[in-house]
């Protein structure tokens, strides 16, 4: 990812320089112009922007916080995409406020090849003023980019949620590649009507949104307690076939919670609900 | 269902029957020229294609297998639209073939509303020549109608792998949502980026069946340890507001024994190989 971003401010024929903790994989950006540097302090010293993109915020922790970097961000910027919790993100703030270095959390919500194209999708949180005066450079990022508001874990906070819902639904469709290979159908075959069941969440998730704000959750033509029949089924056939059912196993049990507490006639997105009360 | 169902075939202008194990629920069908019978057995004796569609295959069988219908069934034809799992369609097959009744197993894979419209989507399973004959009558339901081979339990497999898909991507969105509503995100905020994110499936459900079905788990760019480690961060972020993070847990668990077998470099669709795996 770094290699993309770093890529996509030269394509926009802004002044790069580059710091990987691995040397020698900055060659390619160095070809196409980039500066290279023998340390992170050095490449932070050469930019009023720093933007950092690594695995989580142990590892930026450990670039950002030694000394000479510290030192070196005095009174500059630093972009922190780099994917992990709003505690994460509030913690940095914290850390930048205290050295003085201007600080903005960032994610990013699509793959290394949409960066610097109009299919990807960056968040900000931060101060406002801050994210205006560094929107022309972050620009070259591409594709839609949105500030979220001041409190800087928003940003990290849309980013679980929205990664919640994928990796959740990845291991939904791995799941039913399983059972389906299993009953002798090939991933081939299933993916058509997988597609099929893919294009018919975004309305769902619009409607159902509603009735999690609004606390109506009408279970019209389709509620808890129909849902909790299917997963059920789910289970069985899976276990049937001797597949650890036990993401699902977890989900019915939510519904299950909530048939219990009375709400069988409810909508599924009930359990949000209960999930999320104190 | 069963309404949505009649309905369609009073559309159709198809001489229709109906019994409904409460009476009364049919008064709007009988308004628009339906018969409604007593019994299941005189709807049944009325028509040489008798429709089932009840919450799942106890409640047909409580319907089907009593002597005075099963009598009446005999050299008629059965679809069953219930669902359930492929066990019990086979099962049922095996009791209909018997008691020399003709049977069709199918699943609805769309909502009541779609019924007799073009975004209905129903698959079946059994003899071919069988669902030709019927095929005509059966096309008063609308939309897309697949006949997926002459196994009786595909369509159950089939309906079992896309409702595992569904419900586990339905039940990570509710929790997104709960996340989401702890760090003060309202469901109508996310809703923009949560469809976005539900508009990137489908082509990756595409990607990843190729990868399935060759076996060639590419992690370029996307390796199950990023997976994992995004995963985690989810778990920490939900059990930080205390909210059961349990199905979350149950998928980073597949991921981290994959990771463990030596398979974490590879993508993520590597999970489904290995829960398959006997």
């Amino acid at each position: 990812m770094g290699r993309s971003l770093a890529g996509a401010f030269l394509d926009a024929g802004l002044r790069t320089s580059v710091w990987n903790r691995t040397q020698g994989l900055d060659r390619e950006l160095v070809a196409r112009g980039a500066a290279s540097f023998q340390s992170a302090e050095e490449a932070v010293a050469a930019s009023e922007l720093t933007v950092v993109c690594v695995v989580n915020y142990d590892a930026a922790d450990t670039i950002l916080r030694r000394g000479a970097v510290r030192d070196a961000l005095r009174g500059r910027t630093v972009v922190n995409l780099t994917a992990d919790t709003p505690v994460r993100a509030r913690d940095t703030a914290s850390w930048a406020a205290e050295h003085r270095v201007r600080y903005l959390d960032g994610a990013i919500m699509t793959p290394t090849t949409t960066i610097g194209t109009p299919s990807a999708v960056l968040i900000y949180s931060g101060p406002e003023g801050l994210y205006r005066e560094q929107q022309p450079v972050l620009e070259a990022l591409g594709g839609t980019q949105t500030h979220l508001g001041e409190e800087i874990g928003r940003a990290a906070a849309y980013d679980i949620a929205l990664l919640d819902i994928f990796w959740t639904a990845m291991s939904g469709y791995a799941h039913a590649l399983a059972v389906a290979r299993a009953e002798g159908i090939t991933a081939r075959q299933l993916a058509p009507f997988a597609k099929g069941i893919g294009a018919i969440l975004p309305p769902i998730f619009e409607g159902t949104a509603e009735e999690m704000d609004s606390g109506a959750f009408s279970g019209e033509g389709n509620a808890l307690v129909s849902a909790a029949s299917s997963m059920a089924h789910i289970v069985q056939a899976s276990e049937a076939h001797g597949i650890d059912a036990g993401v699902m196993r977890a989900a019915e049990g939510l519904a299950r919670r909530a048939i219990g507490r009375g709400h069988g006639a409810d909508g599924f997105i009930r359990i949000a609900e209960l999930l999320g009360r104190r």
